[in-house]
């Protein structure tokens, strides 16, 4: 019996899990691996940059610290956000992931000096949180804003990661104190705190320790974090229950509201405790808010989060283009998410979702060099936007942030990516994500190894190369992305949005192929989107696309281009631009603003309307890659002619 | 010599400013009247109803009570905000014009008892403001927030009022005291403190109080903080100087930005000093700050501010409508910046912003009952919009906020209004706006008095009969709005945008009678503002017209709704509606939304877009009116066919 984790891989808990309902094992650290390509590219980077340069941002921004002056190492105050540890936890589970891709000496005593301070912070009777600690405010005594179990909730994530990754179990013994010390604390009995966090994620990491450990207790207290949410159990300040997600109970809600990151978080956490539970009305209720979200909430981009007050979900059909917020953590929530209700459901919905957000909403907030961050990842940027304003992407990318959230997370995901390309079930492996590389899993019968070959997001191709296989009848399942009408698998036709299922005795050197069709296409937004009404996007693949100013001809403004939906599309890969892309081309003109003498914005619908101008051809960058060429007029939606 | 005040009423100051450049004279207190129609119910209700719930309020809230405390009659500690003073000081400004309306004597005695608690509230040395002096905040020590000038500003105001409007001089005689503390505290000068304060309106109540008293220090200590902005004088904390308009001087700036009502306050103050220091660069730099506004940063409604986020104005083109801000408070200033320029310019697109600020974007801030307030604005509510935001007009109207900053500021504007109707100047009387009741100026050769006949906004024919008139000759300039194309006077064709000037000798018994055409119109935005592309509003005469889901037919969604722009606009004036409105009917059909099973808005180009449905008769009802029904779907900008 193994199960879920939120990085992709998994090892069995030390106990199973009787009831748990999984329908898809994930595959174990190490089984597969991506070799070349865009996400091996962003990987590299992340590793020789990302990683490191984060390690300096922990010392510099007083995170480390904080910890040493908890450890008794150093002297002095608390510096930083009250949640500051969470972040020195997200780069220990980055640094493990990412061990385990290829060993390192200097990555492992890095983690391993990190984790003594941890340990050496530690108060006796388990709790730890360097920031309250040190700043003396009593334990659990603001729970909606302290962040205690906030920061907890990841360290038993990276904990987690420490032992699948190195074998080392030091950040786990840390991490079972704390546990303990809270399955103490938190729940119904004599003495013990009705309280839950402000800030979800700490259900997630309580079912990780769960699974590693087999601590039933820890499961337990998740479930129990989980039901008393929405009951109005947070005694709310600065926010409401929405905020929150604390004014419905998870399993009666219908939708997702309030803050879109701890929204997603509670909801990815809530799927963890249903699947390991076996709590069928749950898992329904979680899949029809999911559906909610994708139907009324959600970025083209898989962006969450439309509004910057309360970083919060909007109303249905709520998506502005340039005032999106878009948080990069939320589109890591909402892979987290997705995942823990593909892996219990094998809906291939959940793996276009994944898809989707990976290839955009996310990696956009990150740059090319791995280093540079968007903590808001918005869909449009004016050519004159203001760039004053903290976190706008008006201002480009920045290499830190105050509430640093966001970088590390991004780290943790990047280490963890191989974790979502595949899955094993019996005698069955699905291919959920197509990367260069490879994937080996056991299944019934012996191990199916697979060379996965491709170009992949630029071209369609992807041939399997059979390595080894089991001995009996194996089945293949192929996701066939939603998007890609025309899909073939060996020249047989293969159903877009299903998983193309091969079931046969494979041997090696069989080689299968599935052909995605990458003809750029043009999508248009139901009427109620208000915010794009007489727009299209443009995508390719599983990449949306975005015109950004430098690469318009003859200085044409992006503010003022209109595309003509009736003119052919046409694609190139460019191997010298931004990486490595393939650009699309369409065909459109530029229609300019209001004149100078202009006084109003506003005319009668009797007047004439502005006159398109020249014809140019408007060429379109993937979304991912805007912004590495300083901030500049960028926008997804293009008006039509 | 006679000059501007915020409200629109007058008196000379006791020294004239000599170098004063006011092109048009405001009528003293008392010297226009409206007798009927919109404006005077809604001042009714504001004497009858939020006048005395506004002082209920008030003691509710603890405003009345910290001032007690700090006059010693009471023992306690501050309750509410820091600025809580100010909610005081509008609203004795409000009671004070309510006043010269029509006296009432309890009106007078609630007004002396509150002025009487602030001269009893006041320290030895003159400064005044009760929350600060409770909560023992060294004075002056965060300017940023304490609010302490803008407090101030708002006391001089109503000063001014009190004494002009009652001729009772007891809050003068504070206001003075108060004033003469600060033109000792601040400035360049040895000891003085260099700073200003982080939320502008002291600069208009200094040079009103000036104007009052001919102290020529208190303009020049206005002047002083108009000067010193923009240099990056407040050290901000919790935004950057673009919020506290301090990022750039004024008389360099060549738009708005930053906090809306914080940015046009500070113009309207920075319009004062330029008036009265005869200041042509400042006054030229604030004209081309307002067409820029104009031109990019305002609603149809005349709202102003974009996004909630910093309560700012956005970037150029940004106008949400289902997000936008426009607070309340903002058209209020925009109004009192628009009154200052039209003063000093004559230009009639001044005016036109008065009457399209007061009619739409300041008007449907207050309930038809006068108690019921909206903070926020918006142009849209969706049916299913979220209601647990604070200030979110998806709860309905409130009637009075923890920030109550709109409520007394609504009732000090609807209570000076009859100052924006009219000005002098020398043997002309010019008319801005108009309602029915009396216009009596003094002008060269002798009185002039008119009656004015209208049932406007519902019926375009406005007579002016005259009552008295000067010997000699006569200027009669009326405003032609720049929306009246076909307009006439005595039947001959008037120029929209214009002063349509009869001059002549005027007779007792003439009448002279402006035709404005009030067929309903279709507006579209500039393809620029993304927000609304593809929608058009509906405006008839002065008034923006909104569709709101009860007077749909058939249960017909306004979600749903779309409009046929070639379908003919009828009219109907409706005495049982809303307090008597007229409606505006358009042909439009339902296109429903996505069905149930859709799992995503978003679709391929070249899939079949939604069929519109049945056919039916949208009616729409001035946007001013809207939410007195309870808060349903709403909007202004509907999607074409």
């Amino acid at each position: 019996m193994t199960t879920v984790t939120p990085s992709g891989t998994t090892r069995g808990p030390a106990e199973p899990s009787s009831d748990a309902r999984v329908l898809l094992r994930p595959l174990a650290v190490g089984q597969a691996t991506i070799d070349a390509g865009l996400w091996r590219r962003t990987a590299d980077v992340n590793r020789s940059a990302a990683i490191p340069e984060g390690l300096e941002q922990l010392a510099k921004a007083g995170n480390l610290r904080n910890l040493e002056i908890a450890a008794g190492e150093a002297e002095g105050e608390a510096i930083g956000p009250i949640f500051a540890d969470s972040d020195v936890h997200k780069w220990l589970e980055a640094a493990a992931w990412e061990y385990a891709r290829e060993p390192d000496e200097q990555l492992l005593a890095d983690q391993l000096r990190v984790t003594a301070l941890l340990a050496a912070a530690q108060a006796d009777d388990g709790y730890l949180d360097s920031v309250p600690m040190l700043r003396k405010v009593p334990r659990y005594s603001d729970l909606p804003w302290s962040h205690e179990l906030y920061c907890a909730g990841h360290l038993f994530q990276a904990a987690v990661a420490q032992v699948r990754a190195t074998g080392h179990r030091e950040l786990l013994d840390v991490a079972v104190r704390l546990a303990d010390h809270q399955v103490a604390t938190f729940g119904d009995g004599e003495g013990q705190l009705r309280e839950v966090d402000g800030h979800p994620v700490v259900e997630m990491g309580l079912v990780e320790l769960y699974r590693e450990t087999g601590t039933r207790a820890y499961l337990d207290l998740a479930r129990w974090f989980v039901e008393a949410r929405g009951t109005g159990i947070i005694e709310a300040h600065g926010h409401g229950p929405t905020y929150y997600s604390d004014r419905v109970r998870v399993r009666e809600a219908t939708t997702v509201e309030g803050h879109a990151v701890r929204a997603v978080y509670l909801s990815a956490g809530a799927a963890d405790v249903a699947i390991e539970t076996g709590d069928a009305e749950l898992l329904a209720a979680l899949d029809t808010q999911y559906r909610s979200m994708e139907r009324e909430k959600q970025y083209v981009t898989g962006g969450l989060g439309s509004r910057w007050e309360g970083e919060a979900f909007g109303d249905p059909y709520e998506l502005p283009t340039d005032r999106g917020y878009a948080e990069t953590c939320a589109a890591i929530g909402g892979v987290q998410w997705a995942w823990r209700m593909l892996l219990a459901t094998g809906e291939a919905r959940y793996a276009d979702q994944i898809e989707r957000m990976l290839f955009n909403g996310f990696l956009a907030g990150v740059s090319l060099s791995g280093t540079e961050y968007f903590y808001v990842n918005p869909l449009q940027l004016r050519s004159d936007a203001h760039a004053d304003e903290n976190r706008s992407p008006a201002h480009g990318r920045r290499s830190w942030f105050d509430c640093a959230c966001c970088p590390p997370n991004i780290m943790r995901t990047v280490s963890s990516l191989t974790g979502y390309l595949a899955t094993a079930d019996g005698p069955s492996l699905q291919l959920h994500q197509y990367a260069p590389g490879t994937v080996t899993a056991p299944l019934d019968g012996g191990t199916l190894r697979l060379r996965v070959e491709t170009r992949y997001p630029d071209e369609g191709r992807i041939a399997l190369h059979v390595e080894e296989a089991p001995d009996g009848e194996t089945t293949l399942a192929l996701r066939v992305p939603a998007w890609a009408d025309g899909a073939t698998v060996d020249g047989e036709p293969a159903t877009a949005g299903t998983y193309a299922r091969l079931t046969r005795r494979f041997a090696a050197g069989d080689t299968v192929v599935l052909d995605l069709p990458m003809t750029p296409r043009l999508t248009v937004a139901d009427p109620r989107v208000d915010a794009v009404r007489g727009c299209v996007a443009i995508e390719r693949g599983p990449l949306v696309y975005a015109l950004e100013q430098p690469d318009q001809e003859d200085g044409a403004v992006v503010d003022d281009l209109r595309i003509d939906v009736a003119g052919a599309l046409s694609d190139e890969f460019r191997p010298d631009l931004l990486g490595g892309v393939t650009v699309v081309r369409a065909r459109g003109a530029v229609v300019p603003g209001p004149d100078e003498e202009a006084t109003t914005p506003y005319r009668s619908v009797t007047e004439a309307a502005p006159a398109a101008g020249r014809e140019v051809t408007l060429t379109a960058v993937p979304y991912y890659a805007w912004a590495n060429r300083g901030p500049q007029a960028m926008r997804v939606w293009v008006p039509t002619l």
